[in-house]
């Protein structure tokens, strides 16, 4: 038995994100029994037959002995789990959490937890597939992938280290961040982007036309919309859950393209390509730094 | 010989997508000589020594017994290099192009070639990499692809399906439009998206906070922004030469966002859901769709 390791997991939300953690701890080798919490039987059903998850039990039943449990449903659900666990949470279980904005689940946690919230680590791993459900996925999702952790101050720093460690077992590389801090990049850099490509697809599918573009959409608008077909439950959580700081990134875009749509109607060639060329400049600086770092494709 | 074969091509602006055509035509076998014609000395010589062109001349000289002509510079050089033409185009020569706006250049043509319009058959393949230059030219790019085919009133029917067989001669399939369907569709499905990735790395690069935020982009934002890697120039050109669809495409999609926004801030999350699920579901078939069709990942 390795120096980690956590006899009892508990992933509750079953899917892409916590089915993937369930199979990565699995192949590390760091964990005991991993039960399922969820809403739907079929799916944990399934997740018990690809080996995913060890045991199907009820959010009560689960935290039963738990060394830690994670929250990995959709993010708008973690107020309602956090009040339904709050009562069976024995001292001893480490509370973490998979969702992409921070700031509403440390406020649900304080509301639902009370003093126990000390036992709440919030975390975020940086990882995900365009494709969602158990079926999607894999043991090494999270190999080479960022993972913040957003510490509170009543967390234990032994706590803080145990989910530090859990997420390094999997391959993943932690960073700490506020939560208000994590919020507004993320915003910028996923959430926005999101949203974006979600509106281009609800554009072009409304067009009287869309049969006839869309078979003549190529791989710009392939890779442009990839993220268009992530799951909408997640999405429409996230945009609710971090409304502030999205609603800022939307204003500037607005903003932006704004200023683009002048300068296209002025036929300003100049002032367009001075934007064109400090944007591709920093996506091919950025493609190129992000290869060396991780080896894949910028 | 096939019985396809053009004795002698010029290839104007020999990039990504003249570099490309070029190394696809020889492959093929239906080129004699290759003669590249372009503004950059320095590029030119790179092309002759990478064996992309045989030839180095300028347009006057290119033009001389010249089978076909290839347009293949940034759009907004058109009307200039077929007035340059005109006087040196002989009977004999089809002209085309290969740029993604078609109304423009039509009206370029008629404009610079007079009489000799009728020798101008306008084309665009659909195919692209965020690389530029005929580094990045390669002898498959075309293959599987689709181009779209414009022709005029004026056009010998002949002429035209020499032009459809030299494409189909590199592995595309040849669909004909009128060019304000053509440049409605484009402006939809490609002009639209590459301005909308130039417009969101222009804000995250102009963020007090930039490192930071591209320091945690992840995958979602590589896909989305890989356009905003392409060439400035094509781009501004492309805005500008196609302005009005583009501009009627934008108008819209402000609309879209505003709405999405609104929704957000009212936290309408049934709204935002029917949103997103109409999109992703879309864009999941396309891509089922697309890959049945192409073979390649959706």
């Amino acid at each position: 038995m390795s120096a980690l390791h956590f006899s009892r997991v508990v992933i509750v939300g079953v899917g892409l994100i916590g089915g993937s953690l369930a199979l990565s701890l699995k192949r590390a080798g760091v964990v005991g029994t991993v039960v399922g919490v969820g809403r739907s039987a079929a799916s944990l059903e399934k997740a018990k037959s690809l080996g995913v998850i060890d045991e199907i039990a009820s959010l009560e039943d689960a935290a039963r002995g738990a060394s830690l449990i994670v929250l990995c449903a959709p993010v708008a659900q973690n107020f309602a789990l956090l009040h339904a666990l709050e009562p069976h949470l024995e001292p001893g279980t480490i509370v973490t959490d998979a969702g992409s904005t921070k700031s509403d689940v440390i406020m649900a946690a304080k509301t639902a937890l009370g003093d126990k919230v000390a036992q709440f680590v919030p975390a975020h791993p940086i990882a995900g597939r365009e494709l969602s459900g158990v079926e999607a996925a894999l043991n090494d999702l999270y190999l080479g992938k960022k993972v913040v952790l957003c510490p509170l101050q009543e967390n234990a720093r032994t706590d803080v280290a145990a989910v530090r460690a859990m997420w390094e077992s999997t391959g993943a590389d932690c960073h700490v961040m506020s939560a208000v801090q994590h919020d507004a990049v993320f915003a910028a850099v996923s959430h926005l982007p999101h949203l974006l490509a979600f509106a281009l697809v609800a554009q072009l599918v409304n067009a009287e036309d869309a049969a006839l573009k869309l078979d003549f959409a190529g791989g710009g608008f392939r890779d442009f919309t990839r993220i268009a077909g992530s799951s909408p439950e997640m999405w429409r959580d996230i945009c609710i859950a971090n409304k502030e700081a999205l609603l800022r990134e939307i204003d500037t875009y607005e903003k932006v393209l704004a200023h683009l749509k002048t300068q296209i109607k002025e036929g300003d060639a100049e002032g367009l390509e001075r934007v064109f060329t400090r944007a591709s400049g920093a996506r091919q600086k950025w493609g190129t730094a992000r290869a060396a770092v991780t080896n894949v494709e910028p």
